[in-house]
């Protein structure tokens, strides 16, 4: 987009107070950010006065809305050709049989490019404008993800995986190689200077990873100011085994912290199962955490009381986890927030569970803020980057009749409605556009 | 279907131990009906005996499987244009608030039938080839949803809903005319004489009925040798009040046995909060369960033990409980059956969760012998009638994407991989035919 495009009708999306803010009025973009806004009043004014003769206006119809775009927190690329394989297995065993055999055939450049080319474009065409990306051990092959990530103009943080601990599929690295990998990975990513697109620091977690390989990472991470993320308690017996290799730690959050990987931008996929000191912990480092409801669930790990991380002030942000998580939609993240969300108010164990306004806020601005993105991306706040869908919620062909009966309502009221539906019943066919940095990118 | 059609591929179906049974061979339908089924060995040696020359054979491509039609429970037609909305209300505010309101416009039928050709067909598109039906209160109204019903030929219970106790909608009806349209409606669904669609006697729930309505119902549908179906212990407050107007009652479930409602041809909808009393009475009565997980998790009821269930002998099988629940699709009931089955697992209040195995179990042959309609549907045994789905798990323009890489399987095991595929990831997309007693029925 290089003309100024004015898109006027419903748009909704999130405050700082996890409030939903549903209007009726237009957007202007100009070089990829949202430079004004305003009410269908004040539209009608500047229009009547000339102000958008050098405009495209798109006037969306009764059945459209724009929303932020979708933050997917916690993803793993190499893994979609396992998605919605070995879900009956719990974390360990699924790792060792189904996910290191594929994960280590990304040795194969070819390989890894065709497979990263479909990831990036099927979550685009799921609305996911930003991605936190796990790749492979391979920093060949890892690049081969930053080069999709271009080429799809995605917004992204991509990891080469790091793990110096053995494991039965033989899928790990001396320590010093993987120090030199890591650097020479984020060095190479920083050179496209491209601002879309950041390395992310990526031991996978401390069962792969060893104090030598974590401190060493956290100090290249400090050395770029780069992110960085991983796992931590998942699941129980990951949990006791990290506790038996470092039994001088009483927690799992200790051993991250005394490889000093623990800090603002640190993201941890999981946190399912912390104790009230490993909350503490997170939350005064300033680490967020990628809650990751599909594979939580999928795998059996346990229920993430989400509401208690964020009464405790971490930071929130969703992952589809593919494919520990079965979904690459951000919209089934979404739902099974609220799922398990509901689950633990039923068993007492949460005070009150996420709604889906509350839960529509972590898919967007909560991930932006988990990825300390939330000064470009998240909401539509002039300044920020135009990363955003274009919804109909009845798009023909697509999963929501349309009924000629409606409750009573006034516009706003109406775009709640579509928007609600959307988030219970919609999918990528009532993604009609996707834009990233005000840049159309959605493929067939 | 008047001609001999022979299916030659990949075909999946249950047994009556919740076995699931995958097979590469062929299946001939003749007046849609399964007359003949074998290996791919057998179909060879016989179509060089020239003993298909008659048929006209499908041969099925490596990303399509045959499995049995979805059989949904328990679902709210009238309900359908308030689908995703109103959740975040419980149970019984929910029903005066948004539900009553609208059931009531279905004393015009025109209104009426709009809405129901559009659900069937919406239904039918999800591959729920029969249908067990709450219409409205009204006569002519629900009328009209079997008239939808004949029209897409779908299989279908419809129930005329019964209710004499006041509410704030002011959407019941005396006792008297209760009994006599409900005859009424009776009689005339049985003088349509077509196999597919059956009455069923449909007293809302005790909240909304009293004793002589009750036992007025089970006497009308003794008469006439037609099912019943109700709600029971959905909800805490609900089973509160139940029990203060029925102050000589123990249980919900009692107000329904001495009302003599409680039998084989009885399916009760949620009985997420059964005691073990009634679990014992429920099982000895031969009453079936219409588990119901989306509306169930949604409106905050509860999380129902299916296993228990099970294990205590009661029939189960899905209902998607649209607009309670928020989603017209059984396979978001399979997923939900898993993910809430799960939860009570990892809660330690059930055994052991239900796998993707058994959901699938409990969307067709469980959902047949919940209906009892396991004679005719459910599986693919010589004899029953096709209602059966032709599943590409990689239609193009679907959700599911297909990659190069695949775990070494055999033909049997990369059936079982197209089909977990579909039950985790599927959508109506990946449903290219619909067959209902053998004939082609999904519209577009
Ligand atoms: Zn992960
Ligand atoms: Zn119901």
């Amino acid at each position: 987009m290089t003309r100024k495009h004015t898109f006027v009708g419903a748009y909704a999306h999130s405050d700082n107070k996890r409030q939903l803010s549903v209007c009726f009025g237009f957007l202007t973009i100009e070089n990829g950010k949202i430079t004004q806004k305003g009410s269908i009043e004040e539209f009608e004014e500047l229009l009547s006065a000339g102000k958008f003769s050098e405009h495209i206006v798109i006037n969306l119809s009764d059945s459209q809305l724009i929303i932020p775009g979708f933050i997917d927190c916690h993803i793993h690329a190499p893994q979609f050709p396992n998605i919605g394989l070995g879900l009956d297995r719990p974390l360990l065993e699924w790792l060792d049989k189904y996910t290191f055999p594929l994960e280590k055939k990304y040795s194969d450049t070819v390989f890894a490019s065709k497979v990263y080319d479909q990831v990036v474009q099927r979550l685009l065409k799921n609305g996911t404008t930003t991605a936190c990306y796990f790749g492979s051990l391979h920093l060949d092959g890892t690049l081969e993800l930053v080069k999709s990530v271009l080429k799809y103009h995605q917004r992204a943080f991509v990891g080469k995986v790091s793990m110096n601990l053995q494991n039965d599929a033989g899928y790990y690295n001396s320590t010093e190689k993987e120090l030199q990998d890591t650097e020479e990975f984020v060095q190479k990513v920083l050179d496209y200077k491209n601002e879309l697109i950041q390395p992310v620091v990526t031991p996978r977690f401390a069962v792969s990873c060893d104090h030598q390989l974590l401190s060493g990472l956290a100090m290249i991470a400090n050395k770029y100011g780069c992110s960085m993320q991983s796992h931590v308690c998942e699941n129980l017996k990951e949990i006791n085994y990290v506790l038996e290799i470092n039994p001088r730690c009483k927690s799992y959050c200790e051993v991250y912290d005394k490889s000093k990987i623990l800090h603002e931008k640190c993201i941890m996929a999981h946190a399912v199962h912390l104790t009230d000191e490993e909350i503490d912990l997170l939350s005064k480092k300033g680490v967020s955490v990628a809650h990751c409801p599909a594979s939580n669930t999928r795998l059996k790990s346990g229920l993430c009381p989400v509401r208690k991380l964020l009464d405790n002030n971490i930071v929130v942000g969703l992952g589809t986890d593919v494919s520990g998580g079965d979904s690459a939609t951000i919209l089934d993240a979404v739902r099974r927030t609220m799922d398990v969300s509901t689950c633990l108010e039923l068993q007492g164990a949460d005070n009150y569970s996420l709604d889906w306004k509350e839960a529509f806020y972590l898919a967007t601005l909560g991930g932006a803020k988990a990825l300390n993105l939330d000064d470009k991306i998240g909401n539509f706040e002039v300044g920020k980057d135009f990363d955003a869908l274009l919804i109909d919620a009845y798009a023909p062909g697509g999963p929501i009749d349309e009924y000629e009966y409606t409750v009573d309502e006034n516009k706003e009221e109406h775009a709640v409605s579509l928007l609600q539906r959307f988030i219970y019943l919609g999918d990528d066919r009532n993604i009609l556009q996707v834009y990233v940095k005000g840049k159309s990118v959605k493929t067939i």
